[in-house]
Parts: C-alpha cells; sequence; structure tokens
C-alpha cells in the first residue's frame, strides 16, 4: 500500500505523465511484498517548485508506506524513481529529492490495516 | 489540529466539494477533542491519480496530526472518511486509501505547541 | 534537505510566490546546518483549503526534513515562517498551520542519506 506522490516543476505532457507512472508500478517492486496492485501514484506537472532557489528542473517525490522496508529496499526505490524521472521529465538526478514517511496507521477500504 | 487533505481523479465540483468538507468537519470528532474548531482541510479535485494503474475514480486522504489518538479512533475516522468520500464523489471504498501522521511538532500562531 | 511546503487558499500573484519562497531559503537557517543551497520549496496558490470551516486566508506549511532539529529551532523557525506568510499574503497568524514531518530515509542523486 505504498503512496508515491511525484511533484515537478516540468511540464510535462500527459503521455509523459502516464509512462511514469507506469515505470512507476514496476520501480515499486524494490520494496518487499509491494507491487502496482497495491500502489496508488499522483503526479504534479507544472508544480510551482524550486530547489538552491532556482525554477531549473526539479522534483520532490515523497513516498508513503504503512509499515516499513529494509534500508537497502530504500535505496535501490530511490535509485529507480531518480532513474525514471530524470529520463522521462529530463531532470538531473541532483535535483530530485525522494522522502520516505513511514506509518504504523494506513487505512483502506473502510478500515485500517 | 488536525489537517485532512483528499486528493482524487474525480472532477467535482465546488459544490461537492463544500459538502465533503462540511461532513469532514463533523467525522473529525471521531478523535477524541478534535473538531471542526481546529480542523484545517484541503480537498485536489480532478488529481493526477492513478490506484492500481488505473485512472478509475479514487482517492488517497491523509490526515496530521500533532500527538496521537487511540487506534480506536483512527478506525472509526477512516470509516467515516470512507463513507463521506464513498457518497460524494461516487469512488468505491477499495480504492480508497487513508494514511495517518502523527508529529510531535506542530507550529500555530507563529509558536509551537 | 528540507522541503516546505505552502498552500494557501490565497490566490497569490506569481510576484508574491517568488518573494515567499526568497525569504523562506532565509528562513531555514533557523534550522541548524540548513540553507537554500539544500532547499526545496513548493508553493501553492489559490489551493482549496478551510480553516475551521471558513475559506478565509489561510495556511497550512509542511516542513519535511531528513532527521530532526532541536525543539528551539522549530520554535524560531515557525515563528519565520508565520511572519513571512502573514506579511506577503495578508493571512492572519492564527490561520496558519506549520507542521513538521521528521524521516531517517532521504534520498537525493539517485542515493539515500
Amino acid at each position: 500500500m505504498p503512496f508515491i506522490h511525484v511533484r515537478t516543476n516540468v511540464e510535462a505532457p500527459d503521455i509523459a505523465c502516464e509512462l511514469a507512472k507506469q515505470r512507476l508500478g514496476h520501480a515499486v517492486e524494490a520494496l518487499p511484498g509491494k507491487s502496482e496492485a497495491w500502489l496508488m501514484v499522483e503526479i504534479d506537472p507544472a508544480a510551482y517548485l524550486w530547489f538552491q532557489g532556482s525554477y531549473e528542473p526539479a522534483a520532490m517525490v515523497t513516498v508513503s508506506l504503512y509499515g516499513g522496508a529494509p534500508e537497502e529496499a530504500y535505496d535501490d526505490l530511490t535509485s529507480r524513481i531518480t532513474e525514471i524521472l530524470s529520463g522521462i521529465f529530463q531532470i538531473e538526478p541532483d535535483r530530485i529529492y525522494v522522502q520516505y514517511q513511514e506509518t504504523p496507521h494506513w487505512g483502506w477500504n473502510g478500515r485500517n490495516f
């Protein structure tokens, strides 16, 4: 049940966002037991976002998940996400942040896990 | 001082969002000591959001709060939120996630609690 | 590597957002070792946001950071952020929330810290 939220200041066309969504659906398999079957993805293109004070292409990604995952899995996912966004949206890897948020409380279908 | 953030890919009219906001103001009473008097609500309709790879109606809800609340209170709130969003935006309950984020640091009126 | 995310229901012009971004770049120095050189800022003006059930000017700010900072630093930052947003967007300080999210997992440039 991860939620991957991508915000970028790049004005990406729908087709690019759709492609990113598709690839993120595979990338999430870096987390043990996770797959696109449980994944929520949001992409905000053309966001009002600055990094280091500049409006050059950048992305802020938040990965929220129930419970947690091993450090190596997060490393792997960060690497995959960065590669996907860098490739599709033409963002330099050193202008992409990936932030992880673990939580013990997560609801689905009207009740909590 | 909770913050309830609703994102949905449904293109809901203003009146539906207003109604959802109103009902969430009551729903938050599921958390001990909380009420609309301290509630911040954001609704993002027409968000670029996918669940299970599909663009069918879905919603991602984040509930942020200072401190925490008992497990049963979260269960109750998840149930209420799901019912509200399902009813107003016509989203299947099994396409609605509710994520909880507790934090010990929260500022209001220029200083932290 | 903080990320400051500002959402407000005020329909602020670009120039006001740019100014807020600039000032937040200085304000973040309230956190030890942080500066604009590592700061990501997002501003969402004209968000669909209510506080206390009302649509009067309000703002919800989320500060995400790797690791943590002393309580006093957060107090100082809350005070600075509130002053900036209140001054630029004409929002009453008692209608501004600042929420802090610490996380031990943060990726940059394709790998985690």
